[in-house]
Order: C-alpha cells, then sequence, then structure tokens
C-alpha cells in the first residue's frame, strides 16, 4: 500500500433543505449549491435533505467532472435524504437504519418518513484509508418540551456503536451531518466522548463564519424566527468530525461556514449553514505501548466523565422507553375498545330481540356509523400496537447495550490500566 | 495485551423451536438444553428463536456459574430471538436489524415479527479478541416457489458487509446461527466467499452427526416430513463459520450435530439438531508483504468466482425489487379505488337527489357497509403502501451497494494485484 505525507483534505457538508413543493426555490439553490461545488473543488461533499433522487442525479451531473465518484444513501419512505460525492474512488458502501425515528403518524415532523440513518463510505486517499460517514438525526421541534429527545439519544448511541465498530481498519475517521443537537448537548457530549472524534470547530486556529459556528441563524431568511427567538445568534446543529488513528495524526486546519446570504444572489443556499474544513493528515510511526498506557492512564477523568454521560443518555432512553409503553398501552386499550364495540354491535346484529329497526330502538344509520368507527379504529389501533411494540423492543435493546458499556466503562477505571482492549 | 498459544474454543448453536403456546414441550425442551449445556460447558452459546424473554432468564439462571455473560438480543415485536451466553466476559455489543424481512400480514410466517437481526458481541478470550455473530435469517416455506429469496439473499447480503465493516479489529471472527440456506445456496456462497469465512463443516476432519451434516431432519418427530419429502437425509442449513486474522491462525478441530433424538427422554432438544463445534486458535507471526501479495494472487479465481456469486445475488435482488414495486403498485390502486368509493358515498350523503332511501334506490345498509369497507380499504391500503415504499427503498439501496462491489471487485481481477485494502 503506497503512504503519502501531509495529505489535504477538503470537506463540505450541507443540509440542502430539499423537501420538494415544501421547501423554497429548490431548483434555483440546487444550481447555486452545484455552481458552488464545481468552483470550489472539495474531496468530500457530504449533503442532507436531499430528498428527491432527480436533485441527486442533478448534482451528479453537474459534479460529474470535480467529484465523480457519488452514493445517494436510500431509506425510509423518502429518505434518507442522504448523499455523497467524493474526489476519490469509493471502495466500500453501507447504511445503518436507526432503530428509534419519530412516530408514523406525525406526517408533518416527516423525520419517520425519510428513514433517518448513518450512511458509510470508505474512500482510499492516495494510500490512506478514510471511513466517512453521513448522517442527519431526528429534528428537535421544541427545545423546552423535546418529545423526541429519547428518539435523538438513542439515534446518537446507534451512530456512536456504528462508528466505533466499524472504523477499526480505518487510518481517519470523518463525520457529518446535520445532528440536530447544540453543542453542549447530551448527544454530542456522547458522541465525542465515546468516539474520540474532534468537533472541527474546536480543533482549529483558524475560523471564519458565523458567531460561535452558529448553522442555523435568524439572518438566514428561510430560517424560523420564532425557534430561534432564546438564540439571536444562531445555533450550532451542523458538524464535522474527525480523528486520526495509531498511524495517521490528523488536523483542522481551517473551519469555515456560509453566513446566511451568498453574495450576488437574492437567497442563501438553504436554511441552514453550509460547513468546510480542510483537514492535514500526515503518516506517523505506530505509537509505543508506553506511550499508550500514558495516555491511558491521563484518561481516566475523561473516562467517569464518559461514564456520567453514558449514564444520563441511559436515563433519555429509559424515560422514552417509559413513554412509548405507555403509547403502547394505550393503543391496546383503545383496541379493545374498538373491538367490544364491534362485538356488541354484531351481537346486535344477530340476536333478535336486539334486532335494529328503522321505526324504534336502535336506529341503523348509527349502528352502521359506530360499526364502521370500530373496526377502523381496530385496524388503526392493531398497526399502531404493532409499530410501538418495535420501538419498545428497540428501546430496550439500546438500553441494554449502554448498561454494558457502563458496567465496562467502570472496570475501565477501577483498574486505571489501559483499555482491555 | 496478553497473548496466549493455542486457545481451544468450545461453540454451541442451535435453533431452539421457542415459540411459546406453538412449539411443543417448550418447556421440557429447555430444560433438556439447560441441562445439556451445563454439563457440556462450552465458550459461547448462540442460541436462535428463543422468543419468550422468561425463557432466556430461566437460560440465564440455569448457566449463571458456567456461562455467566449473556445477552438477549431485542428486534421486532416478538424477537429476535437470539441470544448467547458467553464463558467470557462481553466487550461489546450491537445489533443490525434486516431491513427486508417478510410481510407482516404473512402472520403465520412471523419472521417479520421476529425483526430478524445479526447480533454482534466483541468477547476477550486470553488476550484474543473474538467478534461474535449469531443471526437467524428468513425461513423458506417452499423450496420450489420461495417467495423470499429475495428477502434471504438482501439479507445475507446485509450481514456480509456487517461481518466485513465491523470485524477488522477481530483476531477470530465467529458467525453461527440458523441460515436457512443450503450450502450449495446462493447465499451461502455470497457468504463464504464475500467474507471469507470457513464452514466449520468442511474444516474438520472429525465429523460426528447426521449424514453430510444435516441440522434438519425427517427422524426429528418435530419436523415437518412434508417438507423433507426430496431430502431424504435431512437438511443442513445451521451453520457455525469462523476465521481468523493476519495474526492468529484458527482452525476447527472437531464438529458434531445432534441426531434427532436424546438418550432417555422421550423427544429431541428441538425441531433442529444442536451444532457443537471445537476451534484451535494460535498466535502466528503477522504475514510478510510477498506472503500477501502471493495469496493475492492465487486467489483472482476466486474473485472472478465471487464477482458471478455477487451478481447473481443482484439479479435476485433485482426480482425482488421489481416485485416488490408491483405489490406498491397493487397496494395504491386498491387504495384509489377504496377512496373512489369513499367519495362516492360522500356525494350520495351530501347531494339530495341521490339520497339515501329506506324504500327505494339506495339502500341505507348497503350505503353503510360499502362506506365502511372503502374507509377499512383505505386505510390498510396505505398503510401497506408506506410498507412497501420502505421496502422498495431498502432493495435499492441492497442493489447498489452491490453493484459497487462487483465495481471493486472487477478491478482487482484486472489489476491482478493485492487488494487496494
Amino acid at each position: 500500500m503506497a503512504t503519502t505525507q501531509d495529505v489535504r483534505l477538503r470537506v463540505f457538508s450541507l443540509n440542502c433543505w430539499g423537501v420538494r413543493y415544501l421547501s423554497q426555490h429548490c431548483t434555483p439553490r440546487y444550481q447555486m449549491i452545484a455552481d458552488l461545488l464545481k468552483e470550489e473543488d472539495f474531496d468530500l461533499i457530504l449533503l442532507q435533505e436531499v430528498y428527491s433522487e432527480k436533485d441527486y442525479l442533478f448534482l451528479k451531473r453537474a459534479l460529474s467532472h470535480c467529484n465523480p465518484h457519488s452514493h445517494y444513501f436510500k431509506s425510509g419512505v423518502i429518505g434518507s435524504g442522504l448523499a455523497l460525492f467524493s474526489k476519490h474512488k469509493l471502495l466500500d458502501v453501507f447504511l445503518y437504519r436507526y432503530s428509534v425515528n419519530g412516530f408514523p403518524y406525525k406526517a408533518f415532523h416527516g423525520d419517520w418518513y425519510a428513514g433517518k440513518a448513518v450512511g458509510m463510505v470508505v474512500v482510499n486517499i492516495g494510500g490512506m484509508i478514510a471511513h466517512v460517514y453521513i448522517t442527519h438525526l431526528h429534528a428537535e421541534y421544541s427545545r423546552e418540551k423535546d418529545a423526541y429527545l429519547p428518539h435523538r439519544v438513542a439515534q446518537t448511541w446507534e451512530l456512536v456503536q456504528f462508528v466505533r465498530l466499524t472504523s477499526a481498519a480505518a487510518d481517519l475517521v470523518i463525520l457529518g451531518g446535520d445532528l440536530n443537537m447544540h453543542p453542549s448537548d447530551l448527544g454530542i457530549r456522547l458522541l465525542r466522548g465515546y468516539t474520540g472524534l474532534v468537533d472541527c470547530y474546536h480543533a482549529t486556529q483558524n475560523f471564519q463564519g458565523c458567531p460561535d459556528g452558529a448553522t442555523y441563524i435568524p439572518q438566514n431568511p428561510f430560517t424560523s424566527k420564532g425557534e430561534l427567538e432564546t438564540f439571536p445568534n444562531g445555533i450550532r446543529i451542523d458538524y464535522i468530525l474527525f480523528k486520526g488513528s495509531a498511524t495517521l495524526a490528523a488536523k483542522c486546519d481551517s473551519f469555515s461556514t456560509t453566513m446566511g446570504h451568498v453574495p450576488g444572489q437574492p437567497f442563501p443556499y438553504s436554511d441552514h449553514e453550509a460547513l468546510s474544513v480542510m483537514l492535514l493528515a500526515q503518516r506517523q510511526q505506530k505509537k509505543q505501548e508506553e506511550e499508550e498506557e500514558e495516555e491511558a492512564m491521563a484518561s481516566s477523568e475523561l473516562l467517569a466523565n464518559l461514564i456520567d454521560t453514558v449514564n444520563e443518555a441511559r436515563t433519555e432512553v429509559k424515560v422514552g422507553l417509559h413513554h412509548m409503553e405507555g403509547m403502547r398501552h394505550t393503543a391496546m386499550r383503545m383496541g379493545i375498545m374498538g373491538l367490544a364495540l364491534l362485538l356488541l354491535e354484531m351481537l346486535i346484529a344477530l340476536v333478535p330481540w336486539l334486532a335494529v329497526s328503522t321505526e324504534q330502538g336502535f336506529p341503523r344509520a348509527t349502528f352502521y356509523l359506530l360499526g364502521s368507527l370500530s373496526l377502523v379504529t381496530l385496524v388503526l389501533t392493531g398497526v399502531l400496537y404493532i409499530f410501538y411494540s418495535t420501538q419498545v423492543k428497540a428501546l430496550h435493546s439500546t438500553e441494554e447495550q449502554m448498561r454494558l458499556a457502563v458496567l465496562r466503562l467502570q472496570e475501565q477505571v477501577t483498574s486505571r490500566g489501559p483499555h482491555s482492549r
């Protein structure tokens, strides 16, 4: 395998807000995005919310010279919306769909239909193997009453596990996307703490862009001003994170965001700001065992923090589990009511002395209307009961994975030695 | 990290046929299974179809001394049915749910409700890191008219990718479970060819058990004799596969199966036969680059075979995709019919001169019955349309991953050099 020194890698990430017929100025904005990408010549382009395959194909054609390799990750009903373009050949592609992702009847929230997932791509950049992850987590529709917090935390956990367990062979790991979490939120702490990924915004001395690195700002004409009332500087919810490996040192040279407008254009690229980073990667001698041990010793405080974070996440998942079990219970009760009503109706129809008459007693119209209603209730609650059951199982699964993780982390702290693996 | 020489590892796998109230003699069979496992003292126990958590907890208690570490993988509505017991501490646990897995309305087939998945566990066995995978693929209900073949092939692909991409850090990889495929079936060829996993049955000189290693045999009183009419020796559908790594040589010392009855007991452990293998693992010097190159050259014929296999799998997934699109289309047409009928009914109810009368014209009972029917049709076809859409997306995703894999494999053949990664 060829090795190189000091590879420069430019990475771009943007939530394109590409919901056809709902997002404003979709077509001209995609044209603007294509023009920017052609001009800038990035190594890796990570796009989210490209919900129409037509738009992906438009970009694929437009970028065929500068970024000839691409993948459109398909998931859910209209998703996943994740698209990746690369200057370097894709060696492998894989997709992990999150097990918990909102509710199908929350059609206006749409996350369930997007089939939120993490896409993975392996690229060979001059002999250096990079594992690139792109994701978009469940949206936060209300920060005060965030009904989807357990969903987002469970998704983050699955993202963490997926990245940890699939990146062992990587020289360089890059994760980008719309995480829908503020920098100090539980999920970001979990992600950074457990994967060791470094937030580009923190890692660079050379930042240009919105204050605090915000990527969803009130200056952008497409953003919801109500949502940003308490955040006059905007919020940072889009990220590019990275880490090197034992054989490769990586650092973030520069980081920039767009700032809510595009010179010479009537509107910006999207309701989110775009992120561009320059990463520098350099081959290094594999670390000695003593060095590794030293690092492990120094990290025991970090480990203790991580244990707290995983425990906090576990509590949040338990809250979600409790809530989901409650909804399943409600669906079951509704279903039983529907069934009881239906049986009663059948009894009325079958037993002569209860018979429906047109003159007096039980009026026929009400009889049939009640029958329809109970039938539809029965069908819908049945479907919902099944859906909630799958979600309860998935949250249980996450919670148990977290429990095991805490146990193992605690052992690492008490042994105060190097990692057991 | 401590290293050891010649680690002996005993692995057990059994489909427990543990569908409460449907499977015969569940409770006494679990008792028999627990007795066997306590006596035999395996390192790793991989169980499938443990659909009741109570049964898992019973086994957990029973095996608490010999196999104190365990995990019950939760997925779907009643699944995943996968349970793992280990003598060695579990360092990590993860679950990947297959994106395509039968149909929810095929309740008697039940696979959809089981949430078929692959469970992964990382264990440290005397300083050797083993990645252990346990899975159960979609059943084959008819070999002649196998409607689920594309599902099983897509599942196999996801299994292959999951194992390939999560096993880079492993010294030893073990995969066990009920794959519901015969040894020469497309999926088994794909799995062995692309992961490099070796089938224990082929790898050992020391086999004791049913002819041809069959694990579903007519001599077993619980098996369906009709299914096995054309296979008088039974079929081999349960597997344990393994592979070592650059730093660890692994081989299969012995392999045995049960033979349809248990001495001194009125019935066998399950409708499937149980598998036990003894693996031997030995640390080795990391291979030299020349050796690796030599191996890569020798494998170009294998690569060509693998390309054929992936292409065959891709064709099968395309067939499934075509079929799924057809079903989505049917659901849409039915939905439109239901909607049209409902609108017609509303028109009849609203427009006076079409009005429903009890004397003549449109009879009220028929009116309401038709209304109920069209409403239920609309709801059900809506749900089905959404379901089919997710399945179409998932099969598209699989098909595209396969297309990329073929491209990369072809490049490897033409370059005739070592693997590019």
